[in-house]
This record gives C-alpha cells, structure tokens and sequence, in this order.
C-alpha cells in the first residue's frame, strides 16, 4: 500500500468498515502476527473486496522464491510434480521451497503466517486432502495461488492446472470396450476429489458411447494406494461372475489389482486385463507392464510453477492411453 | 568477519598471500560476483587455512533456510530423503529449498551463486554423480555441507550421513547362503561409488563367513535402475548355468530381474531368489513382495538436516533386512 491520498482514504473506509483502527489494518496488510484469526479474516475480505489482492496490489520486489505445498512428501505424483516445479523455478530465477501438510495444524500455521508475511511470490497448492480450509484461508491473502491438480471443488475461484480426467478415462475404457470386455470393474477414488467425479464420468461416457451400461455391482472405491487396490480388486474377483478386467482410478491401486489376481492364481492379462491411471515410472516395471493413462505430471507442475509466477494462467493438459501389456481380448 | 584489529590483520595476511587487495578478499568473503573464479578459490582456500570456515565463522543471523541438492529429482530415494528433510526444518523452523544439478553446468553455478551469498543455512548434497567438482566448490565456501548417503569418495572431510551399506549387504547374501544357495548372481551398481563398494564388500564377506568363494562369471553391472536390471539380470539368466539366485544392489535393479525372469517363463522365487536394496515402497508391492535390505531414508534425511543446522554431526545408521517372498530354498 503507498501512501497517496486516495490509498489513504481507502484504508480508512476499509478500518472503519472492520471496526477497527487504520493501524491494524495496515498491520494486517504487512502480513503481522500480532492482530487476532477474527479481525484479520474480516480485514483481508475487506482488502480483497477494494482490490488489493494478486500480483498488482502485491510488492513489486520479487521474493525471489515460490512455494510447494504438498499434503504429504511421497514417492507418487509428488516427486514428478517436483520435478517440473523446480525445472521452472530454476528457468525464472526463483527458489522451491517445498512444505507438507502432514503434521497438521502447526505446518499449517506456520506456513500461513510465512506466506502472510509476503516473503514468497507465489504458492502451489498440490494437495489430496484437507485442502478445503487452506484454500479459503489462501483465498484471502494477496499471494498468488495456484491449484495443482485441484481436488476439491472448494478450490473455487483459484487459478489451476489439471490434466484431462475426463478423457483420459473414456479412453480407458474405450480400449477395454473394444478388446471385447463386457464386464468391467471400476476401482474408483475419494468421491468427494474433482479428479474421481471426471474420471467415473469418463467411464460412463465410454460405456453410453457404446449403447451400454455400467453393472454397478462391479464398482468398488479404494483410497488411491496399494493395500486399497488389492482389498477392492479381492472384492471384484471374488463376485460370483467376476469382470474379466478391472479400470483402476490410480496406478498403485491397478497393481494393487495385480497382487489380488496373483493371491487368487490369476494371471494377468490372460483371466484379467487391468488399466490404471498416472502412468507413474513404476507401472513401466510392474509385470506385465500396465497399461495406463498418462498424466503429464511434470508439464504439469512446470505450468503450476510458471502461473503461480503470474506468467501464465493455469489450464487443463492432455492425457494419453498408453497401451501396454495388462490388457488383452477378452 | 568482525572488525577487530587481528581480523584486520589477519584479512591483509590473506590478501598478501593471494597477492590480491583487502578489499577483494573482502568481496570474495563477502560472495560478491565480481571476483574472477581463480582469485576466489585462491581466496576461498587461504580464508580456510586460516579458519574461517564453518558455522563458527558463518554469520550468525540464521537465513531461515536450508537447500537440498539432488542430481535429479526422481520417485525413488529422493522423495523418501526429502520427507525426513522436510520435516526436520520444519521442527527446526526453517524452509527446505530443494535443488536439482540435472540441467548441468549452469544448475550449479546459480546455486553456487547462492550458497555463497549466505541465503542458506546449510546445504544437503543428496547426489549420486557428478558430485567431484561440486563438493570441491562447496568445500571452499562457508556454508556448512553435508553428504547425505555419499557416493564418491571425494566427499572427503565433509559432514556425512549415510547407511550400514556393508552390513546390509552381508545380511542380504548370507540370507541366500542360509536358504542354500550356492550360485548366487551379483549385479553390482556404479563402481565409483562408495554405497557399491561397500555393498560390493559386504557380498564378499557373507562368501567369506561360509567358507566360501563366489564366481566372478555371476557378477554383473547395472546402473540402479530398472532397464539395466532387465537386462543384467537377463545376462545372468542366459549363462550356460545360470544362478538359482540373485542379489541386485538395489530395488529397481531387483525388480528389473523379476521382469528379466518373467520373459524368460522362469517363476519368482520358484526357479529364482531375488533380493534388493532399499526398500522402497514400491518393492512392498512387487509381485512377489521383495525381500530386501532396508535402508532408513527418512531418518537419514532428517539426520542430515539436522547436521546441516549444526545440532547433529552425521552419522551411519543402521540396516534391516526384510524378508518378504521373493526368497525361498534352493
């Protein structure tokens, strides 16, 4: 905020708007700690509403750095997401800071009041869960934020970067519809992610393209890991009449569904054809290789990083189906 | 540096000895840029010589910072060292910049850069190659450095924290000798690293305990990733007399044998024991889950971070062998 006289007057309709001294408000605005949860909620949506919120109202001076903010550091989408992250980052000169969420109310805390105090440019948001109170406490402060992969429909008004769920599905299913399958599976996620809704919609939109309905007895939900793969697609195999392959909504949980056909003497295509979705390096390993939905999760980050930098403006990449050994004829 | 009269003194000694003014010792001392390479390693060096050097010579206003450098951001060790860094700066209250070297000659000069402006606290160097010149360059700057699981052996007299890499291997091998295995392949990682040799020695030594040798035509070497485990492994497969079991030096390369036995009809761990190195999480959801030697990534990041603060001075720490079911008797 400078000091000119319409800025001034501004502050002062906004302090006497809050019920609050022109001092607080600009201590607000500076990003102090010392003002209490209640008062600076209500002087940031004061700010937000006269404008002062994104990159024009923010410093000019580059904090030289952008900020990751996982729901948990682990060897999944993460380390791609990084990967292109940081490839950016480096291409515009500013440092990655990375943080996760996984401890709680205290990481979270602390990185409100870090982002708050305006020593970042900008902040990627790049996680699952619990997102929801984050982003509405993001929503209020004048750092760039930028959905990566947005989960929850409360990402709102966040700019974001996401991959074509929709499609990447339809195609899925679309490659097993045309070996023949009939009875096919799904292992869908967390229903409440915006990832799960467009990706169970590209299983109904691949099956309706073919004058056919899903049989709702052969959907079953997992938690996007391993051991939930394994339990679900134990579910799927042990129906009296079993699909003869399984969509998996997420590649750990599609190997998960190798693991169950493997306890059960099942081979993999021959009795099952599985596909999953990520395309994450292990699925390249797994035996047979998994036929899979590619998300560019590095092009991805790399977009995340440069919008959160204000030099572009989110956007939704392609997938691809990558057909490998896991599926076959019926 | 102070302005004490015998620091003074000190500085004009240095600058003599440099053959250079006060004041470029100053600037070097000071990480300014304009200072060409030869004089500031000439200056670095005298400026180590005389002490300055460490924590005890670094300012002691903290940046709030700490980096990690890795050759490459990938899913694989990368990811679970981060999670044990992350979570100690956070307890230690300071943020984790995250780096990678794999876009080469410029990568390093702007951390460089960086590092000896003083904006960190202290640097983690988690890189597999590559890592001479860099550790040479670092060892010159005042930022304290730690390896972090050091893979050359130029590491030198830096900081270091790292993993019973001979212990584990030992463990590993004489697991297959206790099953009675007697042709037990080898494929060995990257011999200029140190992690190889002593898992290399380990190997060695458990044949030793048994009063045994092992056959020099049943090592082979890979490049700790998947493909080169495919196609090691598939060497080792196709010998006139193949082993009944394999040790590959680390998990992917142990996978990479799974998918070589796979082509070849041979059953896991029915016609061949296969056992990796690392335990990561994807070696739990091989099919035949892995037996494998565990190495404690997290607590090694987290070790690492805290050495990098200067609240811990390194460290080896220990490794377990996990049997799953990828091993069996002869």
């Amino acid at each position: 905020m400078g000091d000119t006289s319409g800025e001034r007057t501004r502050m002062a309709e906004i302090a006497q708007a809050a019920g609050v001294s022109v001092a607080t408000v600009s201590k607000v605005w500076n990003g102090r700690a010392d003002v209490s949860d209640r008062t600076r909620e209500r002087v940031e949506e004061l700010l937000r509403l006269h404008g002062y919120r994104g990159r024009r109202a923010w410093p000019t001076e580059s904090a030289g750095t952008i900020d990751v903010i996982f729901q948990e550091i682990d060897c999944a989408w993460e380390g791609e997401h990084l990967r292109g992250i940081e490839a950016a980052g480096h291409e515009a000169g500013v440092r990655v800071v990375v943080s996760s969420l996984d401890r709680g109310e205290t990481a979270r805390r602390q990185l409100l009041q870090r982002l708050r105090a305006g020593r970042t440019d900008g902040a990627i948001l790049a996680t699952l869960t619990a997102a929801g109170p984050l982003v509405t406490a993001l929503n209020r402060l004048n750092v760039p934020v930028v959905a990566l992969d947005p989960t929850c429909r409360t990402a709102g008004d966040l700019l974001s970067v996401d991959a074509a769920n929709f499609a990447g599905a339809r195609a899925a299913t679309a490659h097993l519809l045309e070996l023949g399958h009939r009875r096919i599976g799904l292992i869908a996620g967390f229903d409440e992610l915006m990832c799960s809704r467009a990706r169970f919609d590209g299983f109904l939109a691949a099956h309706d393209d073919a004058g056919l309905a899903p049989d709702p007895r052969l959907i079953e939900h997992g938690e996007f890991d391993f051991p939930s793969g394994v339990a679900a697609g134990g579910r799927l195999l042990d129906r009296d009449v079993p699909p003869t392959a399984v969509f998996a909504m997420n590649d750990f949980m599609a190997i998960g569904v190798y693991e169950a056909a493997r306890i059960r003497g099942m081979s993999v295509p021959g009795q099952l054809s599985v596909v999953g979705f990520d395309d994450l390096p292990g699925s390249r390993w797994a035996a047979p290789p998994l036929t899979t939905v590619r998300q560019p999760l590095r092009e991805m980050g790399a977009l995340a990083a440069r919008t959160a930098l204000g030099l572009a403006e989110g956007g939704v990449l392609g997938t691809d189906l990558v057909v490998r050994e896991s599926t076959a004829p019926v």
